[in-house]
């Protein structure tokens, strides 16, 4: 996109993003069964630019996107008031996944992995969480089991550590409650470039692997109204965290990324209705039970 | 709410926004036609409290809230931070009207009034915009004619002032668009207690019938699903305005306002699309061109 000297690393781990993304949109392509991802170009004016690939009104997918990007350049003012520091030269890539299901019953899924540089700063940042509408004990704990097998491979302590950061990053304070069920999440993971590069690699290799089964066990599960409802006021709170919390969303629109391609994590339609609560007993006030950070891997699920 | 002491025009300010409510309430359920308010009573901790009024699946709202609280106390450590200054103890009392027609061809509108202390500080804020689907020019006209009416009779310069802090304050910047066609907006309004509270009273007083006219001419035109998309997609920039930038939102949300209040703001359904536009020549495409920042009362509006 330019013909700036990038760092040897720099140019390995956007390479390897970019063809992450095009393996990821044939996988969840086929996972689909219907649609599949359109790509949109784009370059950005300071440096650099993206692959945006969405998809919509799958079979599976109700709106989804894979975005690649590899933007570098000089931090603006506003970029430096938020993050800090004086160093205005960066460079940044990486792909995101954002997945929303029309089935309620299969979760929304989303995954980042991403490097970046900033002088001679250099770290990976990267995870995955899953947010059920009806949270199924087997779902997390599988999906739990996925990120801790590949965590474990690597470093004994990435696990624990990462899947509390997620509970923590992915938490609705006004609301008091987490947006799924968690994951992993980590930021500023620095250190020797190839031990790092080959956990997130393996990171990025595990995504479909441990989301697939769970649509396999729940997309033919029947849904009505009342699903569709609840789905989509759990959707208003997916909105709520992305745009009130979210740090990536915020730095972006502030710092005049492409708009489109940062909200593109949007769920396709949400609804807000004053004080709704689910009827006790009702599937949908168990469902609430789980959005409160818990250890998938060390108790029992409540009933 | 509590036996302390408030100073009179405090009080007096309070009982006002309070009766402001009841008389909204009356006056935009007569509007609607079928549905009522429902009153919801809160105490606040820390002191104070307030009464949300809520309507839903009315013949003209599809949702709406008229919320009145009257507030005080110390500010905790976030307020400070994000108010800056080192006096704590506050009052605060206003009534925020949202309201969400289900016609795509009746504007959406909001209002605000509020009286505010702090330690030996006083001042009023408020404003009312509007924000159209498909917006016609004889309603922004009439609008703004009935806000610069208000304004002029207290204060020459306010109209032209207020009316071009609306159209900074209503700006999504990532969407290079105002969030409807305008109207008044204030804050920090110092002074002399009685004259100000006269010009907030009197915007309170031109608040139905700065509205309640577009009403009588849109509510029975036809609409189908293209115009209920089109009202959803443009429903997402409300909400993202909302939880992006509103600083009321974010600063209710970050210091423990009551959540379902500040979020009755929202409405019912909104919807995003990957890179949405309207076809050219639509009306929808039309819609968009009004979403910029005009001198309603200055010129005439495009055909």
């Amino acid at each position: 996109m330019s013909d700036r000297q990038h760092s040897e690393h720099a140019s390995q781990a956007g390479e390897f993003f970019h063809a992450l993304q095009a393996r990821l949109c044939n996988e969840l392509s086929a996972l689909d069964g219907a649609a599949s991802f359109d790509h949109d170009l784009w370059e950005r004016p300071g440096g650099g630019g993206g692959d945006t690939a969405t998809i919509a009104n799958g079979d599976l997918f109700e709106k989804g996107g894979v975005n690649w990007s590899a933007v570098w350049g000089e931090f603006d003012d506003e970029a430096l008031r938020r993050l800090g520091g004086s160093v205005r030269d960066f460079y940044a890539t990486g792909t995101s996944i954002v997945l929303h299901p029309r089935n309620p019953h299969v979760p929304a899924v989303h995954a980042n992995f991403r490097y970046l540089e900033r002088g001679k700063d250099a770290w990976f940042g990267g995870g995955s969480d899953l947010t059920p509408f009806y949270p199924v004990p087997e779902d997390a704990i599988s999906f739990h089991q996925a990120w801790k097998a590949v965590c474990d491979r690597h470093d004994a302590e990435y696990y624990p550590r990462f899947k509390r950061w997620c509970d923590e990053y992915f938490y609705l304070p006004h609301r008091g409650e987490t947006r799924g069920i968690g994951g992993v999440f980590f930021d500023e993971l620095r250190g020797d470039f190839d031990p790092l590069f080959g956990f997130v690699r393996d990171c990025a290799d595990t995504f479909v692997s441990a989301y697939a089964p769970i649509v396999a066990r729940r997309r033919n599960e029947p849904y009505g109204d009342t699903e569709r409802h609840f789905q989509q006021l759990r959707r208003g709170r997916y909105v709520e965290f992305n745009l009130v919390y979210d740090r990536g969303t915020a730095f972006g629109l502030a710092t005049s990324g492409r708009t489109e391609s940062i909200l593109m994590s949007l769920p396709p339609i949400a609804r807000w209705e004053y004080e709704w609560h689910p009827a006790p007993g009702s599937r949908e006030e168990k469902a609430q039970a789980y959005f409160q950070p818990r250890d998938w891997l060390a108790e029992r699920a409540p009933a």
